[in-house]
């Protein structure tokens, strides 16, 4: 990060501040309500996918490529079209797929759950433990870290950089301590920062030999296909770096159409070892009489194969991409020339992560928040919602139309150069 | 239960015998593969469900009458126009409800799993309990002892009759012993019974003073509206009768339209006091993205109303009771002049409960098995599938064609007949 204002003296100092707070006023004046919250689509986005609606209709036939009428009870991991579309999204094999309901979070939900419960490769149920921990790559996704809170499992943040996690802790972390059970990831265009992890570190994780024996790798493969460019980095897939290993069993890994098709009336899954599988096969095939087999047949019949999503995902970016502009060259115009702040380039994803000058970011969302802009709250990206810095801020453009996006990005640099002045 | 062959002599028994199993060996011959291991709809009801694939077509609004648009994230515990749905069906309160997946398994499994993490009613967590009980009235509802079986809940029988649990013994239970936590009821056609709780019972459950402050009824209210006959009797609501009581927090109540609509594509949903809505849904809400908000709405325009639904199960109707039909005239033909077995006469729901000789209705099943016959595996109906006294099978005659289930009804005397003279 720059020298906030570097060379500017301290009158020059307070007449940025004091325009910034009439333009600040200026916006509060308009009552505006702009959301920034949370990675939603926007209403063009899920027009795109309405024909996904007439894909299955009454006349079509339920029955899948199995024989299986979907209609029914049955089927528990899910259909095979289904199995081998996202196998080939992911780069994994068919009988590696576990397909699931409308959310990946839910699956890994499980996931934890049925380590806590009943435990998994023979190890002691979590509950039986005085102690768990897992590895929180930070800045990182919110929604990860309230499911292992959800267990009261302690959480260690793991620095990252443009590479991904800091792998040298990370392996210091998973080969010394027992206790320490998994790690979140978001591999390709990471939530919030949007780096792509590199090939080195997905090959430090499949060379990982973790002291537990249940220690898992959550793999949340959610923007695998969600490009900003049309020439996207090809990353190097779990599947492959693992193959080479031979350390199969430790990761799990998560995709879903939540953000191809429609959040909550998608598709997730997820993939890992046949022996995996099993197990947690048998525990979920327990706790539901299965997914919606009806709606994987839908999804299936409407994208064809997994070339054919790949390219829909085409229609997203021309939506997405311009906006994620807005943000960069607002961000670049307003407080590049003051030295404020530090930012990602995201080539991918739905988010930017923006680093305030330290001490400024609880202070950013509340001014935001008073111009009528919600935001991520600051902390999110941090495991109990604690940024030691009080410094990243998660921004997701993908929700507001252009023209809010260019408001609430104006009145959020505002914010900076206020709270950074105060 | 008659005295088996009563008044016969071993000479005739011999006879009897003998003959049936010429009649099994020629049914051997024949290498029949006929399922009656579950309660599934058949082809022919899935067929009346087809046009809800075009109920939501891709020129329709996906706005809910709240304004929420249905193709993306948010409202967690459901679309307000499903939640009065449902609310007529059970005659509950629309902001008692909360609708879920497409399984109400997975949501009674979520209500025991947020007691053993988390704790509810500012109970201690069951997983640090020494011991946590369940009653469960038999025979009952396989998946359900195998999800408490799962979080290691020790399960106590209640035995039934035509009014239901034995409820002097469930209030000793419950009321002497903090311990035990819940109660598994089908209160209307009884899972395998088809019994429907008698008001009485259902009075009795609503004056419960369980010495446990988390103890809850699992009321899965799965047959409410699916008759056999066209002037079913009008149960008391567990509703009304804890609304008489004030004893408004001791029931969770769970609907789905499994066997409405279709299995594994349908909607599921609880009913319960709002304060145990509150912290079910802030649980729920972290386990998960939400549920399937887009079949919701497909659900509900299709039905427009419970009415609509209510009438909608004539067509059930008319495709089941004559299923009902053979297998209580076969039963009655073959096994009451021999004075073998009992079994109920249900005016509803999806299965016959018959009680052969005691200890024989393991061999029962094998013999049906080695004919080419599946029925649900003797025990099922009995936690841990140990029924002590070997003689309870369910019987699911909705599945198989008429001249199937003829058959298979035929082989089924043939196989009681065979192991009563072993």
């Amino acid at each position: 990060m720059a020298e906030p204002f570097a060379g500017r003296t301290a009158d020059e100092i307070a007449a940025i501040r004091q325009n910034a707070l009439d333009a600040y006023a200026a916006y509060q004046a308009k009552k505006l309500s702009l959301n920034m919250a949370r990675g939603k689509p926007c209403p063009e986005q899920l027009d795109l996918t309405m024909p996904l609606l007439n894909a299955f209709p009454q006349d079509a036939s339920p029955i899948s490529e199995s024989g299986d009428d979907c209609r029914n009870y049955g089927v528990g991991d899910g259909i095979t079209e289904a199995k081998k579309l996202f196998a080939d999204i992911l780069g994994a094999k068919p009988d590696e797929m576990f397909i699931g309901g409308n959310s990946s979070l839910e699956l890994m939900f499980a996931c934890l759950q049925i380590a806590f419960v009943k435990g998994i490769a023979g190890c002691t149920p979590w509950h039986k433990l005085d102690k768990v921990k897992f590895l929180c790559p930070v800045p990182g996704y919110d929604r990860h870290f309230a499911l292992t809170e959800y267990f009261g499992v302690e959480m260690i943040t793991i620095p990252t950089d443009e590479n991904g996690p800091d792998m040298a802790l990370v392996k210091k972390y998973a080969e010394s301590d027992e206790a320490v059970k998994g790690i979140w990831c978001v591999p390709v265009y990471a939530n919030p920062s949007g780096i792509v992890y590199s090939d080195e570190t997905v090959r430090a994780f499949a060379a990982l030999k973790p002291a537990a024996k249940d220690f898992r790798i959550f793999w949340d493969n959610a923007y695998c296909i969600h490009h900003l460019t049309d020439h996207p980095k090809k990353a190097l897939t779990i599947n492959e770096a693992c193959a080479e290993t031979g350390n199969t069993r430790i990761f799990y890994q998560f995709v879903s159409t939540s953000k191809v098709t429609f959040p909550g009336a998608g598709v997730a899954a997820f993939n890992t070892a046949k022996e995996n599988l099993a197990e947690l096969s048998a525990a979920l095939g327990i706790q539901t009489i299965g997914f919606d087999k009806m709606n994987m047949l839908r999804h299936v019949r409407y994208f064809g194969d997994a070339e054919h999503m790949r390219q829909y995902m085409d229609k997203h970016r021309a939506i997405l991409a311009p906006k994620f502009e807005i943000v960069l060259k607002t961000l670049s115009e307003k407080l590049t020339p003051l030295g404020l702040g530090k930012w990602t380039n995201p080539q991918g994803g739905y988010f930017v992560s923006f680093d305030a000058p330290k001490g400024t970011a609880k202070r950013v969302v509340q001014l935001c928040k008073e111009a009528g802009v919600t935001l991520t709250g600051a902390g999110a990206t941090y495991p109990y919602k604690k940024d030691p810095d009080d410094s990243n801020i998660r921004i997701a453009p993908t929700y507001p139309k252009p023209e809010e996006l260019q408001l609430a990005m104006e009145i959020f640099c505002l914010a900076v150069i206020i709270a950074a002045t105060e």
